[in-house]
């Protein structure tokens, strides 16, 4: 058996997914719907179309069909970059001593460098299927921005980045990368916007945070003729689109004749957790198997796992529908130290519901001990990971060290979401040993759940 | 037909090639010996294994053996990141409007960003087998260093590179990657050899060149107990190992029963090139096949196009043995402004020979019309490529384009070398429309000429 299986498993074209799927559809407990932050009111298809494309606010209200058709135009995109290989981590297992067997699914075979640009794709499609000029998104580490511009140059579509202007400065060559895909890139807070002019007049000199870039670039949308707003995480479209990457990973798994018993992946806002769980989860929900799934979020930022599941604000200017979600609340500013993504406030609405309904777990990591993990990794796999993605194979290799006590032969899937070369100050310090941990307090956290909306 | 191509064509695992190609064998001028600096004659295996493992003088002076087993353990690295794609650019030839088919094979798809892992972890592989402690190197754009890092790493072998002083300035990140993998990374020239120390002291505040880097690499290599010196390009054995690339590239040809008519490699060394081109040029040489075969150079740097095919020093110490090549001399300094790698002033010798037999072709292109078409591929492939590859790029679109005047369906193969992702800061003057091109005068390259070894 062991011999028999190749370092990469790659699908043929012909056997890659044709359909997404949609996990809300085997939910018993649906998640919660977004409200309007005016009227506390469920937000309307109506109301949605303002900020979202139609096809968009179709597929984020829909929590009934499990299986929706990819259009044509983005199989053939996603045939540039897709399929991603499900990995066996051979030389890692040899290293661990472990009986267990690792695999990972490799994202970050593409230019943007993570799995981001399996949603942007979709979005900018339906985007330009609606005849529209161009759309707007906010960035933080860089990768969605990234995506979405190359989804953007390959569609001819115009795109309007807003970048945290901490990043915009602190990583002068992800802009180039947009720039040289035809992205405009503008840092946050700017002068450009009403909300970008208020944020800059209460807080003048702020470096900017992603609920502020969000908040600019759908002002930016609702106000232009022909664009609308498009976001990298956290809303079930995305998890849809993502879903590509749990729908690869079982059929890859499915020729191999193997089954995963523990399913690991980082979280920030959920994208790729969602997507690589989602099919996985979906078998779970309908009795046919059963998987234990790991949410792995940095200390730092722990919304699942200290966080509150409540109705909270997704942007800081709370221009955005109200979301319920395991959230830390929308003036939580992660500490400045932490490296990487995964530093958002809330967590996708569907997984919440998930995790409260315990069919997933969590555990939160410190962060040098997540850059330990991506050395290694690097070391011996031949990635260099990205951070984001090093908190999924910190969890990975710690779960393949209890196999190693209990002498149990487990199989475990981890999500390997990116690459880290946009990421190298962050090595820098992990390799001059500068590097520092950072974990809220609990007074600091109930003060930011104070600032939670109240909702009847 | 078309229809049956896939995007992307990878290899089975067991399809993989196990033996690299030798092309020398098929050769019936044989490149040139390499002679000792200071008597003229050839070098003999003693003498080299000073400098390189014994094993790599070995293939270094195999002119005989077409094929050589590739030992168990690079196999097995080899699977971490190959095979390689070989991908069908449907999207670049619909963009052209083009009745040619454009293929490239990619080798971007792992941390050191280009094929130089494929002689990297050979090089490496030998000198732990010999027992060595470590190896040395110099790197410029930095991707040779790269590579050579995680072999090391992989192996356990200490990796000691000497980093061409502007490029450790500005390129810190490439640096970090070495140090994630744990190599030691020194500026050159440096105060640390004896080599270095004379140049500081002729050139005070120089930045440094590749010739001087490898002067202080082998010195440390040759004064070291345990030590070779390893180089990414130029030498026999390294297009050997290269070989991987076109033997994958005609094993997947021949699976989807496509045979190519032009194939274009991007030659600063030759190390890609000669890889890529190997076992096609074998082919013709025996008179089985007949390709059209183009190396593609920088203007500023223009190595075959223009220069003698001489015997010259490889180094700017002239430490190392002569070699006989296509040569600028090796005094000749490349412009700064030219970006990335291609900037040695010789061709590897058995590259050399061929083009002096007219078996290949070669063509030099300027820099802001290699980075138009770097940037058309990046938005319509979806892979922002490295400078260098964009050589490739830029003659691959020509040939096409060629062909949609001629209406001839030719197909094109080129290699696709690497990627972008650390050379943002030329992508950014490019995207700031300050990028220049430089052609060196007749003036200054006889001047250059004049520096080249006299030998009878």
């Amino acid at each position: 058996m062991e011999e028999k299986i190749p370092y990469k498993t790659y699908l043929e074209e012909s056997e890659m997914p044709k359909q997404w799927y949609n996990v809300r559809a085997d939910m018993k407990n649906k998640p919660a719907p977004l409200l309007n932050p005016a009227t506390h009111k469920p937000m309307t298809a109506e109301e949605l179309s303002v900020v979202f494309c139609d096809e968009l606010v179709k597929q984020e209200l829909d929590n009934d069909n499990a299986y929706i058709d990819i259009p044509q135009e983005i199989l053939d995109f996603y045939r540039m970059y897709r399929p991603s290989p499900l990995v066996r981590a051979y030389c890692l297992e040899k290293v661990l001593d472990t009986p267990a067997k690792i695999y990972y699914k490799f994202e970050g075979n593409n230019t943007s460098g993570s799995h981001k640009l399996n949603s942007a794709i979709a979005q900018a499609y339906y985007a330009k299927k609606q005849g529209l000029k161009g759309v707007t998104t906010e960035t933080g580490a860089g990768q969605w921005g990234t995506a979405l511009s190359m989804a953007c140059a390959y569609l001819g579509l115009d795109c309007k980045v807003f970048m945290v202007k901490v990043s915009y400065e602190q990583k002068p060559f992800r802009r180039e990368v947009m720039r040289t895909y035809g992205a405009s890139v503008t840092p946050s807070p700017s002068e450009t916007t009403e909300v970008g002019r208020k944020i800059l007049a209460a807080h003048p000199g702020t470096t900017g945070s992603l609920g502020c870039a969000i908040s600019e670039a759908v002002e930016v949308a609702t106000h232009t003729e022909g664009y609308r707003y498009v976001l990298g995480s956290v809303l079930n479209q995305v998890l849809l689109h993502q879903s590509i990457i749990g729908l690869e990973s079982k059929a890859a798994f499915e020729k191999l004749g193997v089954k995963p018993d523990i399913i690991i992946g980082c979280a920030g806002g959920g994208s790729n957790l969602g997507g690589l769980i989602s099919p996985f989860m979906g078998q779970k929900l309908r009795g046919e198997a059963d998987y234990r799934f790991i949410a792995v979020e940095p200390a730092s930022c722990p919304s699942l796992t200290r966080g509150r599941y409540a109705y909270d604000f997704c942007d800081t200017g709370m221009v955005c529908p109200l979301a319920k979600m395991y959230t830390l609340g929308s003036g939580f500013i992660p500490s400045a130290n932490h490296a990487g993504g995964l530093r958002y406030h809330g967590m996708s609405s569907t997984l919440s519901q998930l995790y409260d309904d315990k069919l997933m777990e969590a555990v939160s990591v410190e962060q040098t001990s997540v850059f330990e993990a991506a050395q290694q990794f690097a070391r011996i796999e031949g990635i260099l990971p990205a951070p984001e993605s090093s908190h999924a194979i910190r969890v990975a290799i710690d779960e393949a060290m209890k196999c190693k006590q209990t002498g149990e032969e487990k199989t475990i899937l981890f999500g390997l979401t990116g690459t880290g070369y946009f990421d190298m100050v962050a090595y820098q310090k992990f390799n001059d040993g500068v590097m520092t941990d950072y974990i809220p307090s609990d007074e600091e956290l109930e003060k930011s759940f104070a600032g939670l909306p109240k909702i009847d």
